[in-house]
């Protein structure tokens, strides 16, 4: 069923199929080029249709970071899946559900303390559950530095419990999106990769197996020199990209997949403002790019076609349902009567598409060719 | 069928039903003491089971910013909606599907322009729309102001318009959250009642019918003096109230009717953090209470109770499944094992519960008694 960008309702998603193919097929390449698996993960887009073009492996590897999305992706044949947020023991019960179903689904701890409760958990639940050890290359934002006493033992406990399976260790380098220029995010890189491959070798040391040494973030990826030591990567964003990675250095403007597509429900021109059906709920209240450029607000609009005003138009303040549009210069009232509809490109695209069931596919400019449903909740 | 709060999947929300009920009957109540209609915006509930408490009237009248809550709520059995964002002609047809199942959806309007596109899409649809004139009481989110020269003839070319009603005015005081104290509340209520009251005056003078006469907001709902000359208000986040209605005045904490239960995840006593399964997704990025306290954050933890723990602590910084938890004192580690629940007081319940399908209904402490399903997207 083709439609035009016309017939849709507004607020919704448009996804270029042209650009996440092209975003997916780039980074499937560098990831074949610094010779290790590609495990996308799908908390951007949640969507077994990105999926299927973002995991090109055979045994279709992904990561997640909820159990809502492992659910949906095992229902759509995905079978080999990280759940990529520390897990506690109330969540077993769901992963066995899905390891039952033939998937592998593993998990990861930075914690004894949980790895006995989880493995008491899974015992109960009858599965055997692969576990990583998360290590914090200097996110801080949980895992084990590689260097703490705590590292082998929480290695040991995994390995020890008989009802979980030593599968590895993973790290996740989310301070890339503060650094500032590309340096720093190449020496972040490498900080993610050498946490990695140390943990590893102290787990390997003590004569312990770490078969997966994972790393992963968009911009780690896009940036790292070498990934010796390393078997597998997880970047999310970069299946769609978004104006804070563009702000960031990791992609071009061109190369944003997703758009909002609003109606303008009305204009005050004396008080140089327009009006648009997407607010704090269509777009998020991310402000993150603002760091790069004070003057984004909630997102840069853009014309039907997907290509940005001159000068300038920006959502400069959101109500639950409303946006509310300025430029540096003139609005171009004219060009957008009430009725008409703009795109608005994402500040942060994981928070922006989380609104949303579905993604309306486009083609050919202004055809939509398909929608593809997305999942949400946890 | 009852459960308990360990037994349900984090991150969730829980709604206390007393509370709910409580603030549902204080608002009626007052409702009927100023002498209007309660016609409360299920914007933020977005459930036919609050509404049934929030909505007392024999009409079932609601407010609703969304075409997918107008949906969700005459399949519920309410007859009586006022869809209270400002109407394209892209959205007529979908209104007209469900006024053909007996419900009155009313639209609104600022613009002559829209007014006839918008009289256009119902005679081509086949439907007669009540249509109110959207009145700017100084939240210029639109509107026309009640002395503009253009107030008059908008209001003229609906009553004009055959497939259109002439059904009265509405105004929106959502600056009232914009003020620092009591008397400005009370100052910009008075502004809301006065602009409606003379917005309708001028109608009425030109031989044209104003029946209704709607305002609202839940900051001037709370603290108008009185409301002669208006017919109905629209108060909405009263029927949870969140951290920033606290803040601004306008409910005690006890009056906090939604909280997201999370689980801890992790520990970082060598960092003073604490970390939670409830990160920018299940919180929204919503920060507007800083502007009270700038210690607020992403939100207030409290026991699995509800009770805020002494000395605060509060969700310092969100990723999308991540929530950092940092204390003005030492954290308390021991009473918070990994596994464990807390609750979080959303900043901006409108914004927090938008993420979910389903409040956890929660009576007598811990005990959850049911599920009410709430409706997203648009």
């Amino acid at each position: 069923m083709t439609t035009t960008l016309d017939a849709i309702a507004t607020p919704a998603l448009l996804l270029e199929r042209a650009i996440v193919e092209a975003n997916t097929a780039a980074m499937a390449e560098r990831a074949e080029r610094l010779g290790v698996t590609l495990r996308p993960h799908l908390k951007t887009a949640k969507s077994a249709s990105v999926a299927a073009l973002a995991a090109r492996g055979p045994r279709r590897e992904i990561t997640v970071s909820t159990l809502a999305e492992a659910r949906h992706f095992v229902e759509h044949g995905f079978d080999d899946i990280t759940y990529a947020v520390a897990l506690v023991p109330s969540k077993v019960g769901a992963m066995a559900q899905l390891t039952k179903r033939g998937a592998v689904v593993r998990g990861i701890t930075d914690s004894v303390d949980a790895v006995r409760e989880i493995a008491a958990a899974a015992a109960r639940a009858d599965v055997r559950l692969p576990m990583l050890v998360e290590v914090d290359c200097g996110l801080h934002r949980g895992g084990i530095a590689p260097d703490s006493e705590t590292l082998v033992p929480t290695a040991r406990a995994i390995h020890e419990a008989p009802a979980l399976e030593l599968a590895g260790v993973l790290t996740h380098a989310g301070h890339a999106y503060g650094a500032r220029d590309h340096d720093e995010v190449l020496r972040i890189a490498r900080d993610e990769r050498d946490a990695c491959v140390a943990a590893a070798a102290r787990i390997t040391e003590a004569d312990l197996p770490c078969p997966i040494r994972s790393v992963g973030s968009t911009p780690t990826a896009c940036r790292v020199d070498h990934l010796e030591g390393i078997t597998e990567m997880r970047p999310g964003v970069y299946v769609f990209f978004d104006t804070f990675q563009q702000r960031l250095g990791m992609c071009e403007a061109d190369e944003i997949a997703v758009t909002v597509v609003a109606s303008v429900i009305g204009h005050m021109p004396e008080r140089g403002r327009l009006l648009v059906d997407a607010g704090g709920l269509a777009l998020s209240k991310d402000v993150s790019p603002n760091v790069f450029d004070p003057g984004i607000g909630y997102g840069i609009v853009a014309d039907e076609r997907g290509r940005p005003f001159e000068p300038r138009l920006v959502v400069r303040e959101v109500h639950q349902e409303h946006g509310i549009v300025e430029s540096d210069g003139e609005l171009p009232f004219e060009r957008l009567p009430i009725g008409s509809r703009v795109r608005i490109v994402p500040n942060h695209v994981c928070m922006t598409v989380a609104a949303y069931d579905r993604y309306h596919v486009v083609e050919r400019g202004l055809q939509i060719t398909e929608t593809w449903e997305r999942c949400a909740g946890w």
